[in-house]
């Protein structure tokens, strides 16, 4: 289980501050904080401003590894910031992302396959997020057959299937289980990820809903999260989850965990 | 999806002292709570003094359904004090349980036939629980052959898999699992129902493991659980986790729920 910790984006509005004001003491907080409650990755976005997003990018990348030794997630659509990116970082990144819009396969997959990098393919293309599981299979499939092409293993690529809102989709919990599921089975060497929060969206108490989905899409087969690791109901859940799935010998994990107070 | 109310059992301390003194408010409350919280069965249990048994069955039975409507779950491996609650029910009740014991299922399963109940069936035998789902799937096969053959219809049968302790036996989430998941592949109109809490035994935050797992095992197909329905938190997960499997019209039941309050 690998976890993509998704606090340090410049989409929100702290993130952002700081970054403008080169504030380097809030990025590594969070960098550390979320590294001490078990993040694998952390996920590196400097917001979608295209005329500092490079800059503003290998400051953060800067920012992080010169304080933690952690591997990055470089979040962003845009070829030229996750170029120079690449150029400043100490271990091999993740890219977060590509998708089935050609312009994204185009500009960045020949990147994460030239740097040997791991990669997040969502399952969408130019028309969007398709609302069936079949179709989001034809998507998954046509990326992967690019991404094999292109010589990146199986192995380092995490489809990303995408969850549109339960409250206007009744069944789009349903359907996101059922493509993980069908891309365990179809690509078995192939990793699952998700940012999970988009379930909730327009709900009541969402971080229930979030949770509660996190522990489903586990067992359906997802091995990677793009989470907020310092979340204690979040980190409880996921741990709760792979006890009972049997991801979790003579119950260290979940004994551990209880034991230095982590837990809510 | 039916909640077995668990609360009204004789095993627990105070209801015991109830039985005792004859103190039905006591029962009442238990009864009415449950209710109000969505309990679709009350489970009731005597306790297990055989001398008893019976005269505390029938006065609980008495007891709840000259205070409430609702639909009783007869909780006795005996027949006796099961023959003479049966004598004095309002409405058809669900029987608590035969097993794969030929005992029990002498006794218990022709009353449940001849009355036509519905019938709780655990996956042991006089062996005890099974450790893998393949013995456990044939203890139930034999069960249900017997159930077929005294005429009781498989939508009447409620299923319970039995969950051992996690922190004895590391597969014991998965095992059952899947025996829900062949249970629901190979007896399709049987129901699946389960006590939850053995899952947790000798491990901290045992209520959070029991939710989590009431999330797995709906997803895997459980149909039906004996929980505490006044329990805020095993509450809210069931309505999220009914809301993402597509279980919950237009959210409904999920916002009402909010709205109300009665979520943690």
């Amino acid at each position: 289980m690998k976890i993509i910790g998704e606090k340090i984006n410049g989409t929100r509005k702290s993130v952002a501050a700081a970054i403008v004001t080169r504030n380097a003491e809030v990025i590594i907080a969070l960098a550390k904080a979320q590294i001490e409650c078990g993040a694998d990755f952390l996920d590196i976005n400097a917001g979608s401003t295209p005329d500092h997003e490079t800059e503003d990018l290998v400051w953060l990348v800067h920012t992080v590894q010169n304080a933690v030794n952690v591997k990055l997630c470089l979040d962003s659509s845009r070829p030229e910031p996750l170029r120079a990116a690449l150029k400043e970082v100490n271990q091999t990144p993740m890219i977060n992302s590509i998708s089935g819009e050609p312009k994204r396969l185009n500009d960045v997959l020949p990147l994460a396959a030239e740097h040997g990098c791991e990669l997040i393919a969502l399952a969408l293309d130019e028309g969007g997020i398709p609302k069936t599981a079949d179709k989001r299979l034809e998507v998954i499939r046509s990326m992967i057959k690019l991404t094999r092409e292109q010589g990146l293993p199986d192995e380092k690529l995490y489809i990303d299937p995408l969850i549109l809102s339960i409250a206007t989709d009744g069944d789009a919990g349903k359907t996101t289980l059922d493509v993980i599921r069908r891309v365990c089975e179809e690509f078995p060497r192939v990793h699952i990820t998700m940012g999970l929060s988009n379930v909730s969206f327009g709900l009541p108490k969402r971080a229930l809903i979030n949770r509660t989905f996190l522990t489903l899409a586990l067992a359906a087969g997802m091995d990677s999260a793009i989470i907020d690791p310092t979340e204690p109901t979040m980190r409880e859940i996921l741990l709760a989850t792979q006890l009972i799935l049997g991801q979790d010998r003579f119950c260290r994990n979940y004994t551990k965990a209880c034991r230095s107070g982590l837990l809510s």
